[in-house]
């Protein structure tokens, strides 16, 4: 139990809605979006960064560990505090000025607590957008925190690349405030600080405020379903659309027929596009788009997006055994509901993994030909981008599998499943949801010792304080 | 001077070949490309990360300071030795090795010392390129550590947005290698380490190889040149023009009347564009492009240029005085013969400056008003990329100026400049030429304390050896 008097100073810093302390009113903060939950003693709502710094500097120095919020949709259990009633939530809820635009650098200043969509609405009018493509709808500091990237990373990059500055305050017994970048594109003097600060959820200190950069609105796209005419041949698909494309080419995604048979199953609101209703085993969703008005006599993109897959089609020894051109908006959201869809259909054992491009097929191959004789009552509900190489790859299991009560199993399984993604093909545990206390275990097992000496370091010397669910 | 003992177990590691003693033999690495030049007790000149590793090793230990060279292209003395003669220089230029290829992923690993435009010239048949376009033809290991941007920054970013992975020795007693990424895209497994060596001048530690993103080769472009209505009216051009072509627009760079002149005058290969030859007070290079091939029926990049100029022209108050489409590489001659030519016409005082894209001209007009009253014999000679903020502020004073004579007079002339730069604009004081020896009284003005200490930290933590020309 957290004591008495920390709790009045916090809420002497903060005021009585920056403080909550009720166990009623602390339990969405508690709980994590897919996975476990945790007990907080207080969740802290600074407004600004002057307060988060006060907070901090309060909690290290009397040896308070905080746990910091923002949209609280990762699904690591980067962002809940744990079962054990002493870490205390440092939300980003109310964190959510300045606003500042500016037009003509293609920047925008906000805080951190501001939401991806929230943010995006406000710039519709000025015809540009943050282009980090979620399902999900998070806040702007955990995507910092986490380095999201999602489905037109093809196109736009991460937030990483997005990012032109940010604000941090450390966990040290100042509440040092970080001022790293403005809204400058071009700027070499020195070690680039904010990189240390994005994608470490949190642990090296808290991001009160970012500088973005925003992209030009695309003005038109068009998508298509494309079978490909074998699992081996979708790197030849790949490799030909951008042959055609280049940098047209902003998604290429692909589908498992499990997961999209689930989403069809599950999501009522989902028309089935295949003929015959009859889902194909493999499907890329490919969009084109451009940010440019249409102007008169350019040939639509859809009609370019046809003329380039017939061209592929056409060849000897095609790589496509089938495609159709179709709306935007319905094939979004087939694609979107996926996740829902593979969640509806049974207890779920999710992965985030990441490859080289021309990996993903073959991990994909060797899942399929090992996993039956590890465990039978499996399916295989896989999506993700191929475009850059990451998967979700989602093993469904019967809810009522007897086998499941047995952690054990569930951590062998785990364990086999890494092993052959990390070890065996180079790949990534952690493509785009980062660490938190889920990949704790394995950020260990797979990060080199020098590796881990200097992150440990770094710790020491930016922010000592217990900060964040993941140990560096 | 260097002990022999030292010089008989480095010539022991790396080969007669690999070191370099005589005089005569050291010169070229001793000269930087424009300024000072310096003293090398050795060159030592490895093949190999392993070689690499037992040099830094072997230095460390034995308190011998290295100075890291690449294609010591570089602007600001950080790849050249003082004039001590007790550095030695480490060169990458036989550390070529590997030049592996990844046709699926788009992305290649090479080392360290291959030079950009042989990485590009074998790249060339696969229709692919590495994006950074600059006016020298440095190596990658440099490019790195210097984390250049140059003329297409506003479409491909700069090498830190290009690079997937990095090998890198530190500067420890056990000459440690790390292997930071492979060529995984997605991948959030903790603090993304690269960076650190990217941008920080070799300090940190020695990139022996890294894997880089490619991208499609531009199949189409078209460029213009553009006079702004008035200086002030360059930002509502620069953004009409976004606005209009999205991510058609590959290239916005600015060139000041007097560079252009300059240039004309000295290099006699050009040839002036400008009706009655008559050479504008600013100018702006426009190029679109596109990757993909052209198509039938779709209109040309030139004519769809040439509408979206008439479509800015043809509107009230509009922000364009004059424009005209010509031959690309007819006008990216002139761009690229810009920094030639200002060099010719007298002594050269430079600056790599970067802001907010709005500030670029009401700096360049503040420096205009005011820099007649404190330097009445200068010509103020920019250029540089609007798009991404960059300006290469350049001031030409004729030689013989006696105010040259006096150091006092030129420390005073760069540090108002640098005043109004960074303190009144918020600008950088390095925007793609990074730090060296050059700029380091300028990383310590312009580096808040805690900054500062962080990277000494690292420093401490990473890399302890005297390594690089940086002092963070």
């Amino acid at each position: 139990m957290i004591e008495t008097v920390h709790i009045e100073v916090l809420r002497e810093l903060l005021g009585s809605k920056g403080l909550l302390t009720e166990a009623g009113e602390m339990t969405a903060y508690e709980t994590g979006a897919r996975y476990d939950c945790g007990r907080a003693a207080f969740v802290a709502r600074p407004t600004t960064t002057a307060e988060v710094s006060a907070v901090l500097a309060y909690c290290v120095r009397n040896a308070i560990p905080l746990v910091p919020q923002s949209g609280n949709t990762g699904l690591v259990s980067g962002s809940t505090p744990d079962g054990s009633g002493s870490e205390g939530v440092l939300s980003l809820d109310r964190l959510v000025a300045p606003f500042s635009l500016d037009r003509i650098n293609r920047s925008v200043t906000v805080g951190a607590g501001l939401g991806l969509s929230e943010l995006n609405r406000r710039l519709e009018g000025e015809g540009l957008f943050f282009p980090i493509d979620l399902g999900a709808d998070p806040r702007l500091g955990g995507m910092l925190a986490t380095n999201t990237g999602g489905s037109r990373f093809l196109r736009y990059g991460d937030v990483r690349r997005n990012t032109l500055g940010i604000k941090v305050v450390l966990a040290d017994e100042a509440g040092t405030v970080l001022d790293l970048g403005s809204g400058l594109r071009k700027n070499n003097t020195g070690v680039d600080w904010k990189q240390i600060f994005i994608g470490t959820s949190g642990a090296f200190g808290v991001i009160t405020e970012c500088t973005l950069n925003l992209e030009p609105l695309p003005r038109q796209s068009a998508t298509a379903f494309l079978v490909p005419a074998a699992p081996d041949r979708v790197a030849d698909l790949l490799v030909a659309m951008e042959g055609a494309l280049g940098s047209y080419l902003s998604a290429f995604e692909g589908m498992s027929g499990n997961a999209l048979s689930a989403a069809l199953a599950h999501v009522p609101s989902l028309r089935n596009p295949f003929q015959g209703g009859i889902v194909p085993d493999f499907v890329i969703l490919a969009e084109v788009s451009r940010s440019s008005l249409p102007r008169e006599g350019e040939q639509p993109l859809d009609a370019v997006l046809e003329e380039v897959l017939a061209g592929i089609w056409e060849k000897p020894e095609a790589p496509l055994a089938d495609a159709f051109v179709g709306p935007p908006h319905e094939m979004w959201a087939l694609r979107h509901a996926l996740s829902e869809g593979v969640r509806h259909s049974g207890r779920l054992i999710a992965f985030d993994l990441s490859f080289r491009r021309g990996d993903v097929m073959p991990f994909l191959a060797r899942m399929k030909a090992e996993l039956p004789a590890r465990f039978d009552a499996v399916t295989i509900c896989d999506f993700g981008h191929i475009g850059d190489g990451g998967v979700h790859f989602n093993l469904v299991v019967p809810r009522d599998d007897p086998r499941l009560s047995d952690a054990a199993f569930e951590t062998s399984l785990r364990e086999w499943v890494f092993e052959v993604a990390v070890e065996d093909f180079g790949g990534s545990f952690s493509a785009e949801h980062a660490i938190g206390r889920k990949n704790q275990a394995f950020y260990e097992r797979y990060t080199p010792t020098p590796i881990r000496k200097l992150a440990a370091g770094l710790k020491a010397i930016s922010s000592p304080g217990p900060l964040g669910s993941v140990n560096f």
